[in-house]
């Protein structure tokens, strides 16, 4: 195949050339793309429910299909210890570059349901927008990767680069079966370079790549009491009460000024160069910018750290749920004999999950008196990890930005955590591209997510584009 | 009506004698009065459910007809703005005293229903106690008057008093409408003293008068953020928690010590003579006695007072709830925009509901930052009473418990609150008495709640034995 970026002084030319007629091909189909990414946002793919369940089977059955549609011959639904995963190829010529492109199709769960303004699988167009839960996270995103190769296909017969698809049905609760899924299909996953679109850009005219991601550790805390619930009437001022125990202990986590109290958590903390924090301040969003995503922000550590900095290079411990006692609508007079929360600490290099849980655990147990237990599960894992900047097909996406945006990419960090980055490093071997087609007010996670329909073309328009680049790479 | 115990010499014997036949026939037919109570008990009559439940207006209806089985011709349900009452008369003889029985039909909701060992509807006799939600709190007790009456017209033919019933369907609640309702039907339910027995006595063998009660204040809170919940990664450490903001406003709420830090909390409670204090050590129970209740003690105020004395004449502030953030099975990485909790509040005298609202609104909105909201809501309060210890009827009582018993009865404070006695006060200008035949043991509010088949035996003697003894008063 002719490699014609290759070709002195023709591949601006024929890079716009190209770009044009992408652009012109995904606007003529945009109407079905977007009717086609509607069907796949109706499965009610929540990953936190069991395995086995059926919306997960039919949404992997719908890809796999899809899939075989887009011309990967060998598409199909692989089964793990939980929800299932899909893989597929198309082409296996070995003068051409691999790509392995990624992306999940579990979407987190719809709570508090009254807060969407529309069903959550019921995906709308309001205003530019895909409304629907996982229009942004991440089925949005990787079907634009997915209808890239459809266009490619079509303008060109064939594709510029060797492609293998891995599609996760358990990103959402940290991959569990992935790494094992990962190992088993080594050879057939071999590629040259990772993509992934799960993150945000800045802006639709700011494209970005993300070059660091913060780690997680996630624990359920239960705080118990040897008897069950008692009157609090009865026993009211004497008897020991389990969630004022959890509530007394999970308020010794900070400090007074929002920074993390928990013993040893700092000691590891990577301390970040002035020069790195000058490119932040250049390139990164603003207090402001943030305020009004957020409606507004808490000044941990009294102002050392801008809220991007706060979210990307320092750690952060956020109480994610609690439950104990009486929750149902009226009184009831209860001193709670359990209680139970959720902890989710975001981490940074060289943060190490296990001695973070450890030093949460001994911290928080000097709180809780004699005659109440204290045990802490983790239920999630995922180092800190960083992305060269300079590597070939970090170039190779900017350029695609480029031309897909018709704008310079900045490289951002991230607050969030994808732990296949570091499963990749590990077990294939593969540097990873995150090249994000999602805004900062999608709301992922949240209510009434959407997906912007104009990043939805230039998605398609930038991976078609990344193809072809890394062809010349 | 001959008045037996005011002949000279003849009390004690005609006592005896009347004991001894009460006695005989509880015994002989304890069965089908067991079998009675089983039936009542399985109506699942919890009052937060809402107004208009089937269960509440079947179980309304049993009892009204149960009374009327018993000589109150017209027993009626009666409807009110929420769950309906039942009341009735035996007897308008002006010559007789006129005692007003009061109990309730509603129960507890039962969660958690997974620390249930038999289900809480379905009630069974397991060693003795008759298990089920509703046996002791409040439908055993009430039962027990109910066939005291039975025995009573089996016996003499005629009752020594008249009666006059009403049984409520919001106790637990609140009791919002019955204030209404009493002094709706203040005329029909007029009587020289209420008696009631929504409390436990000390130990099978040491019957007990309540003479004190404390009030409740029943508070739910709830912190909001401005937007909704948001993605713990991308925002972790710059955005509010409004989850952590509530748990950090509670653990202000109590000293390092146990006692309550809200400013002003305090200064109304009435100090206790050392005399009182002397008598509540002689008669009340020990700190091992309610430590092997409750699992275990939490030294309150560093020990100044004994466990009895700080759930009767201290007030208590317990966190009776927490919700916020994601509570489901699994992982979400979320940092929640808002969080509840509901306070439950016991008062003593003289501190009052409305002024100690605005004391614990004022202290926790220091510790919302700007940007949230913090709001309360009262959902229930009943000031703290005091009965007189030597009103008649409170003798009459005394030597009830005597004669069904066998032994002589201490005057206890309760750490519960029962606002009728304030409203029949209030109201009606009715003395109350507090005749308890529940244990301490027997988990009211609790799961596998329970009521002793002996104390039921006793307490239907000890009922007869009060008519007769208010008739002689």
């Amino acid at each position: 195949m002719p490699r014609a970026g290759r070709r002195p002084g023709g591949g601006a030319t024929a890079g716009l050339g190209a770009r044009d007629s992408t652009r012109a091909h995904v606007a003529a189909h945009a109407r079905r793309f977007v009717g086609e990414l509607a069907e796949l946002l109706r499965y009610p793919s929540v990953s936190s429910s069991p395995a086995g369940h059926p919306a997960m089977q039919a949404c992997a059955r719908w890809l796999a299909s899809h899939l075989g549609r887009l011309g990967a011959a060998d598409a199909r639904v692989v089964s793990t210890a939980g929800h299932p995963a899909i893989v597929g190829r198309i082409g296996r010529d070995p003068a051409l570059r691999t790509v392995l492109i990624y992306g999940h199709y579990d979407v987190q769960p719809v709570e508090p349901l009254s807060a969407w303004q529309t069903a959550p699988f019921a995906p709308v167009v309001r205003a530019g927008y895909l409304y629907g839960r996982g229009a942004s996270d991440d089925k949005g995103p990787l079907f634009a990767h997915l209808k890239a190769i459809e266009v490619l296909r079509a303008l060109r017969g064939a594709l510029p680069v060797n492609v293998v698809f891995l599609i996760d049905g358990e990103e959402e609760i940290g991959s569990p079966h992935l790494p094992a899924l990962i190992a088993r299909l080594s050879r057939y996953l071999a590629a040259d370079v990772a993509v992934l679109s799960d993150n945000a850009v800045l802006a639709p005219d700011r494209p970005s790549l993300t070059y660091a991601l913060r780690g997680d550790l996630y624990l359920e805390l239960e705080v118990a009491a040897p008897v069950g619930d008692l009157h609090s009437g009865k026993f009211g001022g004497a008897a020991p009460n389990a969630l004022r125990v959890m509530v007394s202990a999970l308020s010794r986590l900070h400090h007074a000024d929002g920074t993390v109290a928990v013993p040893g958590f700092e000691r590891d903390v990577e301390q970040i160069s002035a020069r790195e924090r000058r490119y932040m301040r250049e390139v990164g969003p603003s207090d402001g910018a943030l305020r009004r995503e957020t409606g507004s922000l808490s000044p941990v550590g009294g102002g050392r750290y801008s809220a991007y900095e706060r979210t990307t290079i320092r750690p952060a411990l956020e109480v994610a749920g609690v439950t104990g006692g009486y929750a149902g609508p009226g009184v009831k007079g209860v001193i709670p004999s359990r209680a139970a929360a959720k902890l989710d600490v975001r981490l940074v290099p060289h943060q190490r999950p296990e001695r973070v849980h450890r030093q949460i655990f001994e911290h928080l147990r000097r709180f809780v008196p004699p005659g109440l237990r204290l045990r802490t599960r983790e239920r999630m894992r995922a180092t800190p990890v960083i992305i060269p900047r300079h590597h070939p097909a970090a170039r190779a996406a900017a350029r695609a930005y480029r031309r897909g945006f018709g704008a310079e990419p900045v490289f951002v960090r991230s607050g969030g955590s994808i732990p296949i980055v570091s499963t990749f490093a590990t077990l294939l071997g593969l540097p990873s591209v995150l090249m994000g087609f999602s805004l900062p007010g999608d709301r992922a996670h949240a209510p009434n997510e959407r997906f912007s329909l104009a990043m939805f073309s230039k998605g398609i328009v930038t991976s078609a584009a990344f193809l072809e680049e890394m062809a010349r790479s």
